[in-house]
């Protein structure tokens, strides 16, 4: 392993080890000592890297982007959503979840200090940006009620996940996410996309589970391709 | 004043205080010696109302369902339950809001630590119950579509609600959470409510304005009637 190399993966052991503190103790009580700990470093490897708590909460904003698989195709854009926020659901749990996916949702969701400095807009307005896109792709292939608003119904869609993921968790653990993330899409498509794709839907909690090993075969299909050609 | 109207009110004094410091700072960096700087009382007159920080956190939790004044009757109740979603957007915000229904709001959506000892369940308990039984009464009056499961929608208001709030304040310091309100009911209520109810609704964001003036009118009246009686 040359330098560079053990260099990152000391970066993603710190960041994995912050995102597990900031999820479990949000940003005001959690310690960069409790940091340390978890990833089993010497402060001078750490300040190598991040030079502050803050620093460190914005590494994991940052990495919740890359953390999140590309899900795969389907030939209806309004189902492919779906099965990306089902994953993102299941990403979320304590149990088989992604430790930088549920310290960055809590970072953004928690409300803080506006001395905390942290960027939250930035997030937000990137999943509303992702929403809107893969909504006018939507309307592209002719899914789509004429007229919508697509940026109402963006934000719409991110407050809902956020709302129903902070119910949720509160309520069971985020046990039945997968059902809520379903009935966000349930209830709000008969609004704004043709009776056709509506009955061909399909609404099933535990698609976010396929999703995620399908997007993982993906990946990897991608990263061979990537080192034949290299 | 009698000592026991002094007592109520120093003790409501000191929700108001703790509830804006609640809101400002979050639980974890809320003090104790802040909420007395705000509330220009000494420790012991707090101590005396309540025993810790927590049982302040939890006297604003109980206290946010009595801060929201009852709404106006409508002969539509899912108009009825839009303008008091649209009164609580209303007391959401910093310039025209209640305090006690900020603070409660922050401290039952900031996601906590399990040693902080809150009971956020109950309040997202208590609002599930709340719309639940307003749904019912949606459905005795004909104004639901045969067939919907009460407390999946329920769960999916309550949800939204939250959400599109943490939103909104997050983007526009909750400028805009009256529209996305509107939007929530808007893009659900096709799959719930007969066509009938849907022309009839009205989906102005300034209606939670009218809400709260008229609740506040309902008010006076009662507390007139209640003397004239005693």
């Amino acid at each position: 392993m040359t330098q560079q190399e053990r260099a990152v993966r000391t970066r993603q052991a710190i960041l994995t080890a912050a995102a597990e503190v900031f999820d479990e103790l949000g940003y005001e009580a959690a310690t960069i000592s409790e940091v340390l700990k978890r990833a089993g470093l010497t402060k001078g490897a750490l300040y190598f890297h991040f030079a502050s708590k803050e620093e460190l909460a914005q590494g994991v904003l940052l990495e919740q982007v890359r953390a999140l698989p590309e899900t795969p195709e389907h030939e209806l854009v309004l189902q492919q959503s779906l099965d990306e926020s089902l994953l993102l659901a299941y990403l979320l749990r304590r149990d088989t979840g992604n430790p930088i996916v549920r310290g960055a949702v809590r970072l953004t969701v928690d409300q803080g200090s506006p001395k905390d400095g942290l960027d939250r807009r930035t997030p937000m307005g990137a999943w509303e940006e992702h929403i809107v896109t893969v909504l006018g792709k939507a309307r592209e292939r002719g899914e789509l009620l004429p007229n919508i608003d697509l940026a109402a119904v963006g934000k719409l869609f991110v407050g809902g996940f956020t709302g129903v993921q902070v119910l949720s968790n509160i309520m069971t653990g985020r046990d039945d996410l997968p059902e809520r993330v379903c009935d966000l899409y349930r209830y709000i498509l008969p609004a704004i996309s043709v009776p056709g794709v509506l009955v061909q839907m399909d609404f099933d909690p535990r698609r976010g589970e396929q999703a995620l090993r399908k997007a993982l075969r993906l990946q990897e299909e991608k990263a061979l391709e990537a080192a034949g050609t290299a």
